[in-house]
């Protein structure tokens, strides 16, 4: 008897791995999130296959690095040959729902191609990345598309033909007038819309409800929270939780700004590097930051609340996770993409209900963990097919299940970036197709290989907040060697052969004469 | 006025690129090709990108590397989500017709996947590779399918439920019994079938035909030979025409099979290599191998006096090449796939009527060329445009219409294997995944690197006949390092970004605040 019989996947949108207390964030409160680590596994060195919204997730729906599934920014389409969790799921019966962000993009040129008929189901699941969307929202968007909560806003009376940028990204100002959440320096001030109506209670609502109406029939849910994402408003009480004393000191150094690597300065030209070096970004912006997590772990404490009532925690694998964190100042930067630990490490919870994984509830367990390793360990979890000759990530079930030998595990973790469609790109004077990194994490290095400019290296042993790179560094040449063989090693391991799998193969080998070819023969 | 309104690609399979007259062999006369050479640049250092049939071809008709459509071995489906030439040209209005072999195998995991309906045009094109099919016909296949040839074979008095084994491979022993082409100990005896109604005349006549119909309209005709593939029979009098004294002299020797290459080793134990490696195998095959390729020539010799009727030389670009040699007995091999020039390398024709290749005719041109050049070279002299986010070769248009500037040209080439499907896997008793292997070539160095294996390492000006490897010397580890440091930099060059373009980038860039985003605004 499996004892897995749903999964809930819960991301966060550009959650750092350390603003949660069970990370160690020493002022920050996530009693819920904290709750959760201790009956599962909390994996603190989890790493995100891009620093970027669509590339992450599109890794983490697909199992597959960015390499490999192609979707290289926020603005490319996954192709609509790329499997994701659905083709997986939904062939055993399974539901496969989602409440949330994906970021996922109609991929109009394979829906044309193949003649599929806009509006179809088939065109509509394509188009959804394989989710069945019981309320799609991906925030920062235009009022309208798939999502209920500009008609629920408007339902709680908040009248306004945009009431996201009227009431839930907006403050009023001393003298009435609107004050909105897109610029940083109001970051402190209360979003108009009440908490009961923002957007982390709504995608919470959604997913109780589904959860609730689901009963016993088993279900997957992505329920994908847009927040603590910019703009970076919350609403009370949460906008005023926490102050600039509460925020972990910005990693940054003077010295960071000498001699800079030519990417990174150009990133540091973005205009949200230059608001967030400004001596006031990082405390202007962090405390909302971290009152939005707050929130986020308020409303799921509701969920689990209800999940403990319904039964739902002997039978569900549950994950915690991001999609990117967020440098909020950190390295003189904003946003994310850069390698940074603060942007392509992420918070990683996996609970495990199986009675095989009691041992290790409440451990920390510090082994690389990937983006790419969820839907194999869903896969696991479920007994469904590994299809390893698409899916590169592995189960972490060998993890949490311990048996007799400890399993050979990996000893680093891959990311990857395409600044094709950033301003860096024009500053540097670069070509949309020239714009690629791929980074490599061992135990004790990170390497960055650029093309056309030089390597990055940091010692995370001796450097472990990463102000020495040591990429141009003589003294270092025999590292990069080795990180650089890694680099091939990992990218010559890319699964190409998606259209059959390893039994298809195993098959036909030396097959011919079956099939009546004689060739070779004397 | 563009001179360029047809393009006829001619293909022979597995033809080696030292078997024709005007590429140096000392017996064969290939008077037909030589002359189609005088016409345009003869290219003697082609190579394909795996020397394999179906995963070469899918490159040809893709112009993107084995790593990058997927299609790695004969049996291995090419993804519907891959384009072809037909995919490139048909939308400017022209017919794009095959005539003989593809390889192309039905995706149908993606025929499925988007519910594309069995038997709608749009499917039937999927499933032939995006050619229009005069006449399918991929030989040593079961009578029927979709060529026309058996019911010819038929109608001119072959009657059998396979003609083509009783008859086109099939000889009259001593005593009347059949005696079949699949044996290589009957390679010198005559076929059954008599010449005209041969394979090679059969689909000579299917492209005149073609050719003819279109008057003046604008084609893509892809004339593609089953031979000289095996079964090695010919039909009288190419049966005949040479001996063994004509044959180019087996390059193997003795020193070869001591201190074997592990993959190598596996190899030879394949039934063809056995029977090549037999000491009367290269002379008993080689004789009709070279009648099978006068064949050829006399039948092209027909095509091209049409043509010249018909004015066709002064507005068609022709290609001549083939999709990998053959060993014969070279290096102790049969059949192809290992990265030995015999293998790897093909001949490579280019006629280009343009006014402004007049200086470049019948020039031979050392330059390397890859056989994903020849989709770009298409579009380039077609006037359309050039897809670079998906096509990975070059135009060699720069090459026959010099400007005042020699372009900056590669130097090196590269190439893939996946030996998956071969017996040798088993003797070596690996996975289906782990099977893959990278050639680069250089002017000097040609470089292989075996996924646990030792790298292979020749020496070409040194060692031209490629009896000595240095894969494991250590007095060449720095050479093994550069080569490794070039297949690294080849490989993460793969276009992976396949669902939108460089335009659509470059419209999308830093384009936020037109959409409404105004993330990092202080």
């Amino acid at each position: 008897m499996r004892a897995v019989r749903n999964v809930l996947f819960i991301m966060c949108d550009q959650l750092r791995a350390d603003h949660l207390s069970c990370a160690g964030h020493p002022h920050l409160k996530t009693p819920n999130i904290d709750a959760l680590a201790r009956r599962g596994v909390l994996f603190p060195r989890a790493y995100v296959q891009s620093a970027v919204c669509g590339p992450s997730r599109m890794s983490f729906y697909t199992g597959r690095y960015m390499f490999s599934h192609g979707a290289t920014w926020n603005r490319v389409p996954l192709s609509v040959r790329e499997k994701t969790i659905g083709d997986y799921l939904r062939p055993a019966g399974m539901r496969v729902a989602l409440a949330g962000k994906t970021h996922v993009l109609p991929d109009l040129d394979g829906l044309e191609r193949y003649g599929i008929e806009a509006g179809s189901a088939f065109a509509t699941l394509l188009r959804q990345g394989g989710f069945e969307e019981l309320d799609r929202y991906d925030g920062h968007s235009p009022p309208g598309g798939e999502s209920g909560y500009p008609a629920f806003l408007r339902r709680h009376g908040y009248r306004a033909d945009d009431p996201w940028s009227e009431f839930v990204i907006a403050a009023d100002g001393p003298d009435g007038e609107t004050l909105s959440g897109w610029h940083m320096r109001n970051a402190r001030l209360p979003a108009r819309v009440q908490e009961a109506h923002s957007e982390t209670a709504y995608m919470t609502d959604q997913a109780l409800r589904f959860i609730e109406a689901q009963g016993d029939k088993p279900w997957f849910l992505h329920l994908s929270y847009v927040k603590p994402h910019w703009p970076y408003m919350a609403p009370a009480p949460y906008h005023a939780l926490y102050g600039p004393q509460d925020c972990l000191v910005p990693n940054r150094s003077a010295a960071e700004l000498e001699d800079q690597h030519p990417v990174l300065a150009a990133y540091r030209q973005h205009e949200e590097s230059v608001s967030f070096s400004r001596p006031d970004g990082p405390a202007t912006v962090r405390p909302t930051y971290m009152g939005l997590i707050a929130q986020i772990d308020d409303h799921l404490g509701r969920l689990f609340a209800a999940m403990e009532r319904l039964g739902r925690f002997d039978d569900t694998l549950i994950v915690f996770t991001a999609d990117h964190g967020d440098f909020l100042g950190d390295h003189w930067l904003g946003e994310k993409e850069i390698f940074y630990e603060e942007a392509v490490r992420v918070p990683f919870i996996l609970v495990d209900p199986d009675p095989a994984a009691a041992a290790a509830r409440g451990t920390v367990d510090r082994r690389f963990v990937e983006g790419v390793d969820v839907l194999p360990t869903v896969l696991d979890a479920l007994g469904l097919p590994p299809a390893r000759h698409l899916i590169e990530g592995r189960s972490l079930l060998p993890l949490t299940r311990p048996g007799a030998a400890a399993p050979a595990w990996r000893d680093a973790v891959f990311s990857e970036l395409d600044y094709a469609f950033r301003e860096a790109r024009r500053l540097l004077g670069r070509h949309p197709r020239d714009c690629r990194a791929f980074m490599v994490r061992t135990e004790r290095w990170k390497y960055v290989w650029w093309l056309d400019f030089p390597p990055q290296l940091f010692d995370l042993v001796e450097d472990p907040h990463e102000m020495a790179d040591r990429g141009r560094d003589p003294g270092y040449a025999q590292v990069r060697d080795e990180m650089q063989a890694r680099l091939f090693d990992w990218m010559r391991g890319r699964k190409t052969r998606v259209t059959v799998d390893d039994a298809y193969v195993e098959a036909r080998t030396a097959s011919h004469k079956k099939h009546g070819i004689f060739f070779g023969v004397w």
